[in-house]
Parts: structure tokens; sequence; C-alpha cells
């Protein structure tokens, strides 16, 4: 909802701060490997934001990635969970995480890397020594409790003391969750479970909460451990932002910055040219994602920084949340989290018959 | 929601117990004759779940169903109203009932049958002597008290009395009517009016309750009546359910098992290959139901068990079951149904305009 | 919602009555050319339902009318509205309005003629003399109260004194119009602006209730009229009803009666045989009413008591009307005043994803 | 919702008055490149209401904007932006203003102009000097105080005390910044952010309130206003209607004027002859707008004030209004203003199943 006061968009900040590093702008990119490959890190870090590299994916698995990623977009829809599952298969090659993330870091970008519960303890020190930034460290749903008897928990207060770099752990919806993960010392939280178009994980399992209602919840969660301690956690919505809009929800919302798929693998620079696929789609046994087609539509930069070349919210993030702090009187994004919102489920159908039938604007 | 701890799917338990039988999942198959045949409740018996045979159907009136089944499935649409109560004119012969719960049981498997309320007692020592161990009686809508001059009304008690297998009422959605049920000694009821995809009850009657209200109102019943009673009544969701968020859903609201139809309708071993048709379809005064071809998508074990060839939720009901539980912290079912759940009506489009417009993941 | 005790669709009551007249059957059908002429009046009047004969229609402006009605129905979508507006232009002759009456009366059936607010005075004695049954006049909106420079307004007090024969008025929608409406000495009350399927009033005027609101509004004036007076005034649903469904529901929100257009312009007895307009839709500088094909579906008989050859709720709305009684335990419509409903907006498509894909049953 | 009290359409009034200025309807045309230019404006203001020119669009940047507006209209979907940034590349020429202003007056009807708030100090003595009627101050969202260093910011006081024609400023949706707005001196208010068919903010930026509800809340700001300093500001609501429902609706939340663009775009009149695109479309770093085809319907006459040669709400706004009034009783849009609205998500699709499914009536 617009404010009282209006901001000129020149003169709004949006930079985005964890702890010693610094980013021109709060969009990290998925740790999905449709979208992110070394190059695309780089182009990405060199945009002034930041890519969250897969360390469980074919990037690590394979010495030349390329042709595996080239499989899986070229394959039936058919046939494309039988190729996910195969191209899964190799096991992860610990040298070759050492190795993407020195390429990464030798053109002077920020570098995250991110990884599942059960192997982030061991790939710690690895992933510190090679050079990283941020160490992600990533499940469908991710608590500061698991009961197994079948592996050692992953104790995120040891994970944390174990490396001197920012813990930016996920994905999580809840206040309560939120809170024990920040007093594990992690400097990040990762906000979303299921929004992403690449994710079938509602439709398979039933679990999931709203973007919104969750990125409120954890950021509510955020002020408390703040109130605490002191101590400031990063709140990262994750996932099913399409549009400029959906970004600006997110911020105002109460997110520090957020998360993209999908649209980023539209980009031209990213590693699959216009496919996408979930983390959790090669599972072989239940998978919860989908290979989804998003075609190339425009540059990383246009994506992000704009000029925007088309008219319906899909290029200029930056510009769009920029204009949306202006107008709602915000001269940064913390001022922007308490701007008033309004619940209006045709909000973005009212008066759009036209956009709709003839597939124009917000109506493609 | 996802819980604030969560528990390893492989060390989940989701047992269905029913006073004397256990079943390693709790997973029934409805009373359809386009599912339920002799070879398929084997098959689903020997997988861990149970089907129930109807003893009103084609499997009861013809010696040989197979070619009646036939029919129905290769008649036009406009011609299968009048096909459908041309199979059902012959009368059920009694021989046959005996004929197929002692097929089913000579595989030593569990064997449940159902029959509509005005034939439930005369039947019912028939039933048990036969061997059977699950006695269904299912009417559209059942209550314990129904006022009609023209026949003998039902006695729930003294059916329960007649027979020393436990017996299953239902369909019921609502707290008071579902306790006076219980309160006359039955073992289990079933929850549902009308959200079957063959039925059109909804749409003939206008009568109806959503599963998951209808589900947490009977579980309420379950709740006062173990109170009261110290016995503990089985509440089973039937219909409506069609993909593994379905089924957890319905767990999650309560749910001891749950009843399925179209789904496993759509298994290599169901009756008919793919179709599907209502209960009350044949009725030929005001037929209550539609047939509906649901295709032959996998076997009965991808459906309930896995491993899952697909990403959409339709595949490994257990798996999803399990992991379901994991993520919400549930160790077993009853654990389960105090599990937090959120109201988001477009909790499973947020995000999905891809998987919608290309017909994958759960757009299909 | 599902009763506590369920009732044998078999013995509950049905039948209506409107003071001295008393209808086996509560259906009206509406004062619509498309519908009724006399022969279709007769058919209705036979099988124990009433319908209304518009006064300022087609029938009394033509000797002959059937040339007029089918030079509308073969209209072209361009120029059907200049069709209707010169179809409409000829004057009324009272001299057709005696020899209507006169025809239908002399089958020995109930006979109900309609007029609007603006003539129903002048009309009044005619139309009792001739021998009709029952006196509609139906406007868009009518109250007891209008302000108007122009013509001396109707006095509903007066015309009801003017007419020995039960008067009934309409459309109306809110408690206070109705409790006014129901002071003047009227018998029965229309509810209903907009819902119909060949109106426009709520696309053109934006005035409108939805039918549930508006029924339970109306029948709460009811009460309160009957409390006040010991009168009971008849409520009549209209409009916006075209399933088994739908019916029940007008009747579970209050109505004693309900008045049917659309699906009865689909009765191989209709007047257009399957079409439909709304009376607003000739108005020279305003049309609020559309033509709309509907097709000849089955005969009035199937469409009104069955049996039903088709499974979505289009036929046998006597046998639906029974059933939706019975297994709510009501054994005639004034308890079925007091069930309770229930609001889910999906409860017609919970499940049936199938059923639409495949337009059969709920989904056509 | 219908009142208590019917009124004759023939004798409601529906006139507008800004101050000094009285139109015969309540209608005003957005300041669009493919809706108003000078032949548009005249033919506007001789039907009683008022047309407003875009002081920064093609009308003032080209001695003949007419093959500009052509080369829009032909250009593909795929060059409709870039095409749109070169026609807006050239500046604005200010004697064209001047010129444009004296040719609509020499017409002898009201003229208004509108600019962005950046140019608005400076063009007003001219604008004034040239014989506008109106002075209309326009931006995406406009508040009484902005925020910048760049340029010196617009103070409405002073605008408002260098002119003595009346001044309409917008867009805006809230009670608290409306009320601002009204302190400044202001003469009228535009509603609405994001709304309008041809405006894809609400995509690109997220931001926006409902029309209904903004409306309403500009209204009580009105209130507020008027019972501290006794002076009437018009509310105006701007963007977003398309059928006599919408305009209805949005005089019963409180407006007394509203401002319409793509129906008109509709006009044979219309500038571009059948399209439409937002001021905003052109913006070369962040369009938030794009180019609709509506296509020639009507003339400007038969939009305004009938007679509707269709039923689906297009046509006769001004009747429309008239009987949306009558039937709910009031005799002024004042009185119109306290009448009792209804929340209903689907009142205009009740019972227009076959409208949709044939396109006819609502259902186009």
């Amino acid at each position: 909802m617009p404010g009282g006061v209006t901001v000129n968009p020149d003169e709004v900040r949006i930079a985005f701060q964890l702890f010693g590093l610094t980013l021109q702008l709060p969009f990290w990119a998925s740790a999905m490997d449709g979208v992110v490959d070394v190059p695309f890190a780089i182009a990405m870090g060199r945009l002034g934001g930041i890519a969250v590299l897969n360390l469980d994916g074919v990037q690590t698995r394979y010495e030349d990635p390329a042709p595996v990623i080239k499989r899986i977009c070229e394959a039936s829809r058919k046939e494309v969970n039988q190729v996910l599952k195969d191209a899964y298969g190799p096991p992860v090659v610990p040298e070759l995480i050492t190795d993407r993330i020195r390429e990464i870091k030798a053109a002077d970008v920020p570098c995250a890397v991110s990884t599942v519960p059960a192997r982030a303890q061991e790939r710690a020190q690895l992933v510190e020594e090679a050079g990283a930034d941020v160490y992600v460290v990533q499940g469908t749903v991710l608590t500061a409790r698991h009961r197994s008897n079948s592996y050692h928990h992953l104790s995120f207060d040891t994970l944390c003391r174990t490396v001197s770099i920012p813990v930016v752990v996920g994905n999580c919806v809840q206040y309560e969750t939120a809170l024990e993960l920040m007093e594990t010392g992690v400097a990040g939280i990762l906000v979303g479970v299921g929004p992403g178009a690449a994710c079938t994980t509602r439709g398979v399992l039933g679990v999931g909460v709203p973007q919104v209602t969750a990125t409120c919840d954890v950021a509510a969660a955020r002020q408390e451990h703040f109130h605490r301690t002191g101590r400031r956690v990063a709140v990262i919505t994750d996932g099913g932002m399409w549009i400029g809009a959906d970004v600006c929800k997110a911020f105002a919302s109460g997110s520090d910055a957020v998360m993209i798929g999908s649209p980023l693998a539209g980009a031209a620079e990213s590693a699959s040219k216009g496919f996408n696929w979930g983390m959790a789609t090669p599972d072989p046994n239940l998978p919860r994602g989908t290979r989804i087609e998003v075609g190339v539509k425009a540059t990383l930069a246009e994506i992000l920084v704009g000029p925007a070349r088309v008219d319906d919210g899909t290029q200029n993030f930056a510009g769009a949340l920029r204009s949306s702090l202006g107008v709602c009187g915000a001269t940064e994004i913390r001022e922007f989290h308490s701007v008033e919102m309004v619940v209006a489920p045709h909000i973005t159908s009212e008066g759009k018959v036209l956009q709709r039938s003839q597939q124009v604007g917000m109506g493609r």
C-alpha cells in the first residue's frame, strides 16, 4: 500500500549485509543446477548479487557437467524423471568442490555454496579452506532438532563453531523453529517450503505455508532474537517469486534479501539456458520436483538491474524494488518492513480482462 | 505445517489397527466395482492394505463379472447410464457372496466386504461364516436413526451383536451423528459425503461437507467417545483424495486410515483397468454418480509404496505419508493428529504458473 | 449438511400451499417467453407445478406468437438485440390476455399470469374475470414505495383489495422491503435480483444480492410477519438454479417454492424449444438481459419428477429434493428450513478434477 | 443492494460540480494518448462530460500527432515497447500546449489538461493563460510530501495559489494521504493505483489497493475535510471500470465522478480508434503499462448516454447509473453514497454458466 510520503527511487538504499559481507543487490540465485554454474556465479557477483552453487548436484559430480545438463534439458517429458535419476547417480567428488569454489573466487566475486544437512559437517572445513564466503545448509524442511537413529544428526551449534564464514540455513516457515535455529548461531535463514516453480513438495507431502505468512513469522523471530541478543540474523525469502510485485511483497513482509531460481533460469547466462528443476526432483524413491521450461527471455543484467524491455514485471527487479520503496515512502529496506499491506486476492486481476485475453502485460 | 522437530521418515510408524486386525498400511480400497475384484483384493492385501469388496455390485450378481465390467468401460458417454442400469439389473446371488470371500481368504490376506444398510442385517451371518474379517455397511448418508414406514430399519446395536467381526459404517460427516453411531458398538466410521471423483451427490442433492472439516468433526467425536468409554473407534476418511498431499492432510485432520477409490482405479491391477463409477450411479430413478476414465498409470505397488516414477504426488502414498510425518516431527499417526494446519486456498498454486501452463508436476 | 436422523425419501412431503391453491410440486415456471406458452402451462400444471404466463410478452401481443418466437431463436447473435426490440414493438392486446387465461383454464390446471407494476392495477380485474388463479406483479426491483412524478404509483394495498385471487410480487432481496411488501397483503414474494441465466442486471447496474443470502433475509421477514399477524406469506426463490443442488439449497435457505426459467427452457415442451431471454432484454434504451441457447435436453416430466437419465443433477428435481430432505432428516419443507448449512466455496469441485477434464457428471 | 424505496430513473440527478464548473455527466476521459486528442475532447464536452488532455504525451510533442499514434497502433507486440520509447523521445513544445487548449476551447466545451508533478509548477501559468478550465497533476502515486535531493519538490499549496482554476491531483488510495492533499487546497482527488486496463504497476511494483476500498477511504477523508473546513473536495475514481456495474459500484463507494480510459478507447471518436496504453508504458527504464487492443465497438454517445445496442453493460453508462440510483432509491449521487453494499465475490457469475460458455451477455 502506498505511503503518506514518497521518496525519489534514485535515493533509496537496497544493499544487503550479512555480517562481514556486503552485496549491492539483495538478490540471491538459488542453488539449482539449471541456474548456477561457475560462469553464472561470476556474472551474478559482478552485478552485485550472489549465486549459490549446489555442492550435491552435477557441478561436483562431473568434471564437465555441461553435457549432463544438456541431456536433462533435451529429454522428453516422459523420460526426464529417469534421465534425472541417472544424472545424479555418480558420487560427489570432493576435489571438484574445491575447484569450483576457487574458480568463482578467481573472478573476485563473493562465493556461496550449499549442501544438504547430512553432509554439512563433513564438508565444512573443505568449503572454508577453498575460500567460500557463505556456507548454505538446505533441506526441504530444517529444524534445530532432528530425531533419527540411523545417522548422527547435524548440530548447528557445532557447525557454526567449525567455520568462521557465515552459515545460512533453511528452509523454515515458522516462528518457533526460526528462533531455535537463530539461537544456534546461524547468520541467515531461508524462508519457504514448496513455493518454488519447479517444486512439487506441496502436492506430494501436503506441507507448506504461504510465503508472505512464512516471511512475516520468521521476521518476527528475527526481531525477538535481536531483542534478546543484539544479533540480527538475515531473513531470506526463497522461492515462489516471478515478477517485481512478488519480490517487493517479500521485502514488505520482512525479507532482508530474496533467493530466486526459475526467473534466473531464464537468463541468457544460466547454466541450462532456460530450464529448471528442483533439488528433490532426482530423489529415487519420492521425487518432489519437476523439470520446467522457462525459456531464455533476457540477460541477467536486464532481469536484475534493467533497463526493462518488457512491461510485465519480469525485468529490472532492482528498479522495481527502488520504485516500490519510493512510492511507499521508505528510504531503505528496514523501513520498508513496516509498510502497511493489504490483503486483496484480486489485486493483480482487477480491470485486467483485456491483458489476460490478449496475453500482454500482466496477462502473460 | 512443518514442525519444530523433524523425524527420519524411515523411523515413523504408519500401521493401522482395527481391534484384532493390523494393517501395515493405513490404506483401504473403496468398494467400487471399477476397482475391487478378487485378484485386486489379494494384491492390495499382500502390499499391507485392505480392499473392500462390494456385495451389491457385479461381483455378486454374475458368476463371471469381467465381461460386464468390460461392457461398462467400453460404453460411449451417451449410452453409459443405460448400460449401467442394465448391468445392475440381475439380483445378487447369496452363494456368490460366500464364494468371493473364500477366494480372497484363500490367499491369506485380510478380507473386507460392504453392503447397503437395507441388506446389512440379513447378510451378516453369511458374511461372517464365509470368513470375512471386516463388515462394512455403507450408504450415501447414514445415521443411527432412520425414519421409515416401509421397511424395518437397521439397528446397528443388533448388527454389532450379531457378528463378532468388526463393523465399519458410513458415511458420516458430523460430530453428533458420529458419536451416536460409535455408541452402537461399531469399530470404525467412514467419513465423507460426496467428495469422491466419481460421485455427483453434491451436484444432485446439494448435500456435503468438505473432507477436512468432516474429518476433524468425526475425529473429535472419537476423542469424546474414547473419553466416555475407553474404546477407540477408527476414523477412516473416504474419498476425494488424489495425491500424497490430500492423503497427508486427511491424516493431519484426524484420520486413522483413508479409503481410496479413483486413484486405485488407475492401478494396473484394478478390476476395470482404468475406469471408475460411483455406487449410486446405477440408481434407476436418480443417479448420483458418473463413470470417469482414469487410465492405467502405474502398478498398485508404485501407487502405494513406490518407488515413484513421477513427481506429481500420485505415486508412493506411503512414502509421502512417512515424509510428511517426518518433516512435521511426528513418529506415528496419532502424534500427527495434533500437527498445526494452515488454511491457504492457493497453497498448491503459489508460484506454479509454469507447471500449470506446461502441464507438468502439480500442473497436470 | 446431513442431519442426525434420516428419512425415507418416499415419505417426505414437498407440496406447496398458497392460501387456497395447493400444488403437488413446489416448482414455478418463470414468466419468460422462451419458456411459457399455453401448452407448456398446461403440461406444467398436469405434472403438479404451475407456470406463469407473461402478459407483457409475445403471447399477448400476437394472435399467433409462434412465428415471432421462431424468429428470435433463429436470429444470429449480432442481430438478436434488434430482432428482440422489433418483436416487442406491437402493443399488448387486452382480449388476448383473456384468451390465454381461458385456454389454460380449459385444461383444468392452475393458471398464473404476470405483469409489470405500471400495468398491474389496470389489468387486475380483467385477469381475475378471465379466471386466473394467481396474479404475479414483477419488476427488476420492487418495493412497497416508489417515487415518481410521471405516473401514479401502484399501491399494493389497493391492488390486493381489488382482486380476490392471491397476489405474488417481486423481485425483492431484503428483509425490510420484504416486510413492507408483506404488510400490503400480498400472498407471496419472489426473491432474487439478477441471478437468472439470461439476465445481465448485475453487469449493467451492479445491483444484486446472492440468492442464499437474499432467501434467508426474506424468509426471516416471513417469520417476523407471521409472528406479528399470524399470516404466512410464501417465499419463492426466483432464478439462478440449474441443478438439484441449487434447488435444494434454496429450500434449505427458507424457500417455500422455487421459480425456474432456463432449466425449463430446455424441456421438449418449452415455447422456444431450447432458448431463453430475460424480460428486460428487449428494453430499447438499456437492455439488461441476453438470449442464451439452452438446447432441448429432456422432457418436462424428466426434469421435474424423473426418472433421471443423466447423473448431473439436471433431471428429477422432485426426487433430488425428496432425497435431500431425507438425508437431512426432514419430513417436510418447513422442517428443512432449519437444516444446518455449511459455507464451502469448493464443495462442488472437491475431488472432481476428472469430472471437469472429461466433462462428465458435475463437470459438464 | 436495492433500497427500500425505488425512484423513477428519469427523475434522478447525476450532474457533477467542481467549484465553478458544472458537468451534466459525471464522466471524465483519462489523459491517455490512445483516447484523448482535440476532436475527442470536443465530442466528450458536447455530450456533457470532460476529457483530460495529456500535456506530456504525443499531442504536445508533435505538431501532427496522428501519424505517431498510427505507428504505435500498427506496431507488432514484439516491437511496441521500442516504438513507444521512440515516440516519446522528442521534447514537449510549450507552444503546442497553448495551441491544444485553445483548439478545445474554440468549440466552447470545458477543457482539462494534465501533467506530471515534476512539471506542474512550471507549466501552471501557461495552462491557465491558454484558457484551460481544470488543471490535473497526476503521478503513479502522489503525496503531499516527497523526499528528494535532486529536484525541488512540488508544493501543492503554492500551485493552488498560482492558478485560479481548480487543481485536481492524484493518484491516491488512502485516507491520511488524501486528507493531507485536500488541506493543500486542491479541488479534486483521483483515486486508484494500478487498476487500469492498460496499467501493469501492480505486477511490476506490487503496489495497489482495490478500487472500492480506496474510494471508500478517500471519500471518508472528504467527509472529514468537509467537517473541518466546510469545503467539499471532489473524489474521482480513476481506472478499472469496464461496465455499468463497475461505474455504479464506484459511485456507491463514494465517488463524485469517475475517470474512464480503456472503455472510451473503444469509441469511434477516440484518438487511436481502438487502442490504449498507460502513461508509464514508455518509461525507458521500468515500463509499467502495456498497449492493449480494445477495438472500436460503439460511438461515444452510445457508450455514455445510449441507447445501448448491446446487453453487456458496456453502453449507456448514464442510463445504468440512473437506473441503479433508481432501484436503490437515491435521487442524486450524494444520496447514493450511503446505499448499502454487499461483498459477494461471485455476484456477477451466479447462474451465468451458459452466458460464459456461449460468450454472450456478462460472459463476454
